[in-house]
């Protein structure tokens, strides 16, 4: 089936707002495995916004509209689709009394625009928003599907994970089945090469690719007549991928990060963690901190950007800074033992680099990056070259280090032959 | 003069990609005066390109396209846009020769596909692009403007800034002049308040807001046929917001950040800087040293997750700690004057608080925040109800972190009777 989208708001025609709902829709569309082929943004104006709907119900079987529907009289997304279809509004008395409920809670006043959210198209089904006071609406008609939600991300998205995706998932006879695998330490491009074969051989099951944040999400989606079947169909493909990436797949869990992985990690294995940062500047520490409960493996963090602060905190040599400079392998190496040693934590990540855009030389070029990782007295220090401006070089960075961190204490782990009580923990 | 926009890519309809390109197009085309009312995303599909090209060149007067251009087979946006055009390709050898040379020094193989990136509709103006190897086009039919652009966004950005923007401003006869103002400190919904009987009569000048990050951004912009004339426009509306949002203004400028604000104001003045944070774990510190040369005057900072860390490193008393706990006015109050203490810093930025989801209580909330400013030893310190989920409070804690900051800064130096120099100055 053939789904359209429409996002309707002024604000993202002049671009006071980017569209994230159309990257959410869509990338749940394609797991639900409906085609996409079209998605207009259009403003809150009745003329443009029917044209556009009558050539959406003209080429596609569903049609999915976000935004328009709150109180104000800029709203007329629901009074314009109903007169597309040629459909009276009519009041729905639940979400009447849902809407006098929610607005005295919030003691708000209630203004005479608010009841035109309970104004709902004759025969539709209206579909309740716990987090806002416009409802969605699904009009049944034909053999076309035209599903109303509210603009607001969060208002959008509960209501499309609890009603939206089953009701799309139910009119698709054929169940689909998916499966995610996240990668770190693979860049993209190498990621995209490592399974091009696999991609370009695809057409059930599915493999789609992602880039997030310096990682790789893949999904792999099978559509069978049951569910039992599907999954056969995932399976070898999933056990294949697997065997490409071996340890870079961190978790094939959708909701799982990196982070919550090296969380998890520390706090199985009673290990604390401290940060030791300097051009990152917080950036792995707030990523660690971002993880719910970190507070019971995390206790600190340094940023030392200066030399001083490095030797300071983390007890770097000045003869280290003098020799081999601050970015170097060497500082990266005593950054890493020093946070351990100072702090008396099992485990540190330090990061050492040039994150320009001035200060450059052809020894130590802008983008270079030292990362040092002590686990329980064993270090490893890798040193990269990141393209880019300030900002991506430092965001490469901090992904980098997450990744080199969770390799680290996977190592370690498997090192340990000769039990878990043995290790040189503090 | 209508403009419409077409962005060109299966990555977009599966939503592998936030199409940034549209928020990034319109805000920029809103600054020239442009309406846009349609936007489009369709796939690298002839036919369906076609259609939707079609339609733009029928109602509008100006198209971008982005998106597209590259070597491979997928992309047809040229040869689909020519085709509709009626125009044949043909090869430009400034092209050819540019291809050439970079892909020589990349030292990469060059294959057969690259050479289609010379190839250009006749009569079109050929618009180079330095940081890739597909060119953008300008065809000029009829009444129409058709322009292509490549889809990666640093591509497209640059060639846009340096190309496309000129020549689209050079279409209108009027000038268009328009002024940035950065308001930091105040929220969304009451800046658009104490703005809305100005947003509501605009005509010319117009006024659009936009949120960032904590931040509201608001562009004033006026069209006459001089710009002396829309400078005169603008004037009055400037004059007014500024009486409005006073200091709360933090920068009138399209490329200064709040942070760089921070950092110039302790650099003239000759104050070095240390953060102190809890719940943002390193946010505050990050976004300090995403300005290029902050190393000046931040040189340390620290992540006191643990009462014991604030303890640590901050002299945060253990009574105060037992009797207040983490989150509370007095322990904010002790951090920011111990990071001085502890560090001989000039200035201390510190943030404690309760991010959530769990740990909430009647008295503190999910959501408490407290942030202690301390400047040459005059400390302030104010607690905030931060609504969302753990992220959402922590970034609206890093904001308003920096929003106090530099509130006390100017505070600070306001209250300078005595001179520069006797300051209690480290």
């Amino acid at each position: 089936m053939k789904v359209e989208m429409i996002f309707v708001g002024t604000e993202l025609l002049l671009g006071n707002t980017v569209n994230s709902n159309a990257a959410y829709l869509s990338e749940k569309c394609a797991a639900l495995g409906l085609s996409c082929y079209f998605q207009t943004v259009v403003g809150d104006n009745e003329e443009r916004l029917s044209e556009v709907v009558r050539t959406a119900m003209g080429r596609s079987d569903i049609i999915l509209i976000c935004g328009g529907l709150g109180p104000t009289q800029d709203d007329l997304t629901k009074e314009t689709v109903a007169k597309v279809c040629g459909l009276e509004l009519i009041e729905n008395k639940e979400e009447l009394e849902y809407i006098k409920d929610r607005m005295s809670k919030l003691t708000k006043k209630i203004t005479e625009n608010n009841w035109k959210q309970a104004m709902v198209p004759e025969g539709a089904i209206t579909v309740h928003n716990p987090n806002g006071t416009a409802p969605g609406i699904i009009i049944e008609k034909d053999d076309k599907r035209i599903i109303l939600m509210p603009g607001p991300p969060h208002e959008m998205e509960s209501m499309f994970e609890d009603s939206i995706y089953p009701y799309l998932d139910s009119l698709t006879p054929a169940t689909l089945v998916s499966r995610m695998i996240k990668i770190c330490g693979v860049g993209e491009s190498k990621a995209e090469t490592m399974m091009l074969d696999l991609i370009d051989n695809q057409t059930n099951p599915t493999i789609a690719t992602y880039a997030k944040d310096g990682e790789v999400h893949v999904r792999v989606s099978a559509m069978a007549d049951s569910e039992k079947e599907a999954v056969k169909l995932i399976k070898p493909v999933v056990k294949e991928l697997k065997s490409r990436f071996g340890a870079y797949i961190y978790s094939t869990q959708d909701d799982v990060t990196l982070e919550q992985v090296i969380v998890d990690l520390l706090r199985e294995n009673e290990l604390t963690l401290v940060t030791a940062e300097s051009c990152t500047g917080g950036m792995v520490a707030s990523r660690i901190v971002s993880v719910p409960g970190a507070s019971e493996m995390f206790k600190e963090g340094f940023i030392t950007y200066s030399n001083k602060a490095k030797r300071k905190y983390l007890g770097v040599k000045k003869g280290t800074l003098l020799k081999y400079g601050a970015v170097s392998e060497q500082t990266a190496r005593e950054m890493a033992i020093g946070g351990c040693d100072t702090t008396k934590s099992d485990v540190c990540v330090a990061v050492t680099g040039l994150a320009g855009p001035d200060g450059g030389t052809d020894e130590i070029p802008v983008g270079r990056v030292y990362i040092g990782v002590c686990v329980c007295g064993s270090v490893l220090v890798r040193g990269f070259d990141f393209p880019g401006n300030r900002e991506r070089v430092r965001m490469s960075a901090a992904s980098k280090a997450l990744a080199l961190l969770r390799e680290c204490l996977l190592d370690y782990f498997s090192q340990m032959t000769f039990g878990k009580d043995k290790r040189k923990k503090r």
